[in-house]
């Protein structure tokens, strides 16, 4: 019941995805549930549901912060939806609401995620996702993982705030 | 874990409150954990926090959709914390998450509560908060309860959406 | 040009009204150009429309703050649309960016503006609109006026913030 | 009056910025002013307000959408301050205002903006900004400029929204 003490880790991805990144989605939520952490994430398709299944299968708690107007727009295993109905401005309270952000893939939404992400200082922990630079120079703030299981504790050693 | 087949309920009222509040407050969360339902709130203190204290403690689930920028600003029975950081706008999104709303007192705050739960056409239960009218007529869209019981029970018979 | 030193006020009504209130709310926007203020409202049909049009028609400035994913949203007599695209969440922008609002007729989504507004202690004026009571007692804060240029006068008066 | 017509660019950029990156910020903004085009920015400092004063220098107009609860956060070129007080969720607001985005340096929340605008199909220029790549490719959604004078072009001819 002390959830609050849990960790939160957001898993962010594209609505659509491969069935790799699926696959691995899958797995990281599997992961976050046996090591106790709720999983939260855009409530979706995509990384978003395959992280919820793996979560749920795990017994785990699934968080879907919805951009819509309605909880029908969840995927199944979601089994908190949070009904926003402000678009992609949902985005900044996906990471807002969590310790750590895993991306998986992604296109531009998840590029928007992970900008707000590192502008709140949250650590972003990065499965086969964008790579950034700047002016030549690669971005260092994405933490690459090696695998789910590196994500996963990756994300919860980091998850200190 | 199929909790999204739960009923989700929103408790809305003042962040300081009277004590006959807080204890109806408390009363309604308890109420709504022993039916089963899933307790929505704006997370912070007086009615929220009197309410996630009654549910808390009858087994429940708590979730506190907060307008700051930190988990920190929940009150100690929120289980979920949401970490909006859109400030009051995360008002539409308390109404918004849940299947009906519980109105106990409440200020301004509450108002604009009230007001965007019935433009969304989610059924409001008033216990002694506030009368609405237009043009000298009675504004009937708030479900007047006569006690915790009461509210509750009508919340969940109209959470048919 | 420093439109910033100018007084926006907030002109908030329903999105349908009658024929009195949409020659209150064209009055009201005149009446505001004239006096050098600048029109901020939610953007559409109704009262919005009516006091966009009355604005427009002395030179004055129109902001419509939309709801929705498109400028196309806007009516006609809008000049600066703002596309929000987070739903009714976007009336808490309307409010906030007032020094004051002027309340016309109105549903629950006026009613959600006027809970915001006096949530941020940003004067509210009335022509025919809501009347709000809390155990027995009536809401004072809602300053009634009786005509289109008593609400113009009232609202910048009262736009000290 | 008839500014619905006008094309609307948003220029975003870090709120600390080089003495050439706000070279370059305020030449854009005085070109768009010459364009005749209506600059929407996030009204703080660095890019923005660098921006903002070159278009006010040419009599253009400017909006600031801000993410605090107050107008006076505004640079003092912000003719029109939007208080959304909904924190970076503001930053979907500024691209969706917008016919196209010019990007000049920037940090993480400019990367989100980028985000954002790609999510919405919504051209993005860039200017010494964020390269971008995703499984060893370059990002091409980004379109480069080599000038404040080629940027505002070209920002200006894919307005077609």
């Amino acid at each position: 019941m002390p959830q609050k003490k849990k960790k939160f880790i957001a898993v962010i991805g594209g609505s659509q995805c491969s069935l790799e990144e699926s696959k691995l989605a899958e797995a990281v939520g599997s992961e976050l549930a046996r090591c106790g952490a709720i999983l939260v994430c855009g409530g979706l398709g995509g990384v978003m549901k395959a992280a919820c299944k793996g979560a749920s299968s795990e017994g785990g708690t699934t968080i879907g912060i919805l951009p819509g107007d309605s909880r029908r727009q969840a995927n199944p295993y979601v089994q908190i939806p949070i009904v926003t109905n402000i678009g992609y401005a949902r985005n900044t309270i996906v990471v807002k609401s969590a310790h750590a952000v895993i991306a998986i893939g992604g296109s531009h939404g998840t590029l928007s995620e992970i900008g707000h992400a590192l502008q709140y200082n949250i650590p972003v922990i990065g499965l086969n996702t964008w790579t950034l630079s700047r002016n030549g120079q690669l971005e260092e703030s994405i933490i690459l993982a090696q695998s789910a299981t590196d994500a996963v504790k990756k994300a919860l050693d980091l998850s200190t705030n």
